[in-house]
């Protein structure tokens, strides 16, 4: 069924040039993924990259091949055209945005796909947990912290951490429900004082968006999909594509089939 | 195979009045049990209560008939004789402890078996994380908190919690590690601030001891099972049983069957 909701429906308005943004809320139920692409002599450490760091660097599908636009495993997808907005890194410096990779693609780029916080933000929703950066409406608030990531080859750095805050009976049942999702972060890496890992002011985020903290509740930190663009400032690739922010690859998987229990 | 270190073993050793005091760290691996027993009259209500507040009061097994003294599913059990030190309550108030119950038993006597902390505090120091109340000697710190328990019949009161220091990547584990175990007492009913669950004084608890909270922990809060105790305070039934603090009843089970997954 190609309604607008599917996720194959809403690849294709992407391909044709209808739908050019943020993905949030679309194709509900469907896996969205963070995507890094790098060149094949590049690919291998980014590999062992997210291997080792499988909390901010969830890998849930390679390309098969070099130059092969496909990722079978998660539907019928050409990277080049599928996802909405794409940002373009030149030895680790952002050169500029796109919405096609046909006049940049080479035949031997690699493609990453990674888990994203849609899927455990809409578990936490479905379990009746708000979730402060949607009902505020704006950009989840992130922050480089003090974690370091294990290095592989040239990429390195720290974890970048995500924010919700919550009331404790609240954060206890976000643990268990994200517990379930290892494939999109897993359960938070910290929660209460932010300064324990390196973040000095809690209402001025690195990245997204800064949100309401209520009196009685506790900031709740995720790894964060974000980290591998600290890894690639570290390794500085010749060439290296990611999707822009909030404008993700939308995949067929179900949200639910990541469940581990 | 009977050595010293079996349950079976252990409970005839208390059976046959050779041991009379804590039951910490004995019959490592098996499940230990929080001890109420009460008249058939007061019986349904209580078991209610249990029904209705599973966190504090996880039931385990209880008397298949008014009288009877064994607890099959829990082993080879007189639960006259068994436990190695018991109280006696009348109208709600302690009248004393003693080591035997046959010149208490009444014929209308109703036994339940709850777990208890020992289980998930075993499978903490399992998976490499610190017990402060183990690592310092002490009994674990309980405290009289304001969350309510829901009432049944005369049973009511609020829950009794019993509090961990952790740094907070522990607690989280803590979360993942408990939650596999509902059967006794389960994931944490709060962390942070004490005084959100009506602690005044985390220095000062109502029952155990205190223990040190370094800087950079978050007390961590399960509920515990003292509550029943409070219940009974409310309740006053004219003649309860219980274990005495630390000395429980060893059983047969073995923590890790109570593993939901």
């Amino acid at each position: 069924m190609h309604t607008g909701s599917t996720p194959a429906a809403l690849r294709q308005r992407i391909r044709d040039g209808e739908h050019d943004g943020n993905t949030s809320g679309q194709a509900a139920g469907f896996v969205q993924c963070n995507i890094v692409i790098l060149p094949q002599t590049w690919a291998h450490d980014f590999l062992r990259f997210c291997q080792a760091n499988p909390k901010p660097c969830p890998l849930l599908a390679v390309s098969e091949q070099p130059g092969d636009p496909g990722l079978p495993r998660l539907g019928g997808i050409d990277i080049r055209t599928d996802v909405p907005r794409y940002r373009v890194f030149r030895d680790g410096l952002l050169q500029g945005e796109c919405t096609d990779l046909h006049a940049v693609w080479q035949q031997d780029l690699v493609t990453f796909a990674l888990g994203c916080s849609f899927s455990f933000e809409e578990a936490l929703i479905a379990d009746g947990l708000e979730v402060r950066n949607i009902s505020e409406g704006v950009n989840v608030p992130m922050y480089r912290s003090n974690l370091p990531c294990i290095a592989a080859g040239p990429f390195s750095g720290n974890m970048v951490v995500s924010m919700r805050p919550m009331r404790a009976a609240d954060a206890i049942r976000a643990i268990q429900i994200c517990t379930r999702f290892p494939a999109v972060h897993g359960a938070p890496v910290h929660l209460g004082d932010p300064n324990l890992i390196g973040i000095t002011d809690i209402n001025q985020p690195d990245y997204g968006d800064a949100v309401t903290i209520a009196d009685g509740e506790l900031p709740v930190f995720w790894a964060c999909g974000v980290t591998p663009q600290v890894a690639m400032e570290h390794a500085k690739p010749p060439l290296a594509i990611t999707h822009s922010p909030g404008c993700m690859l939308v995949t067929d998987l179900r949200n639910s089939q990541l469940a581990i229990f």
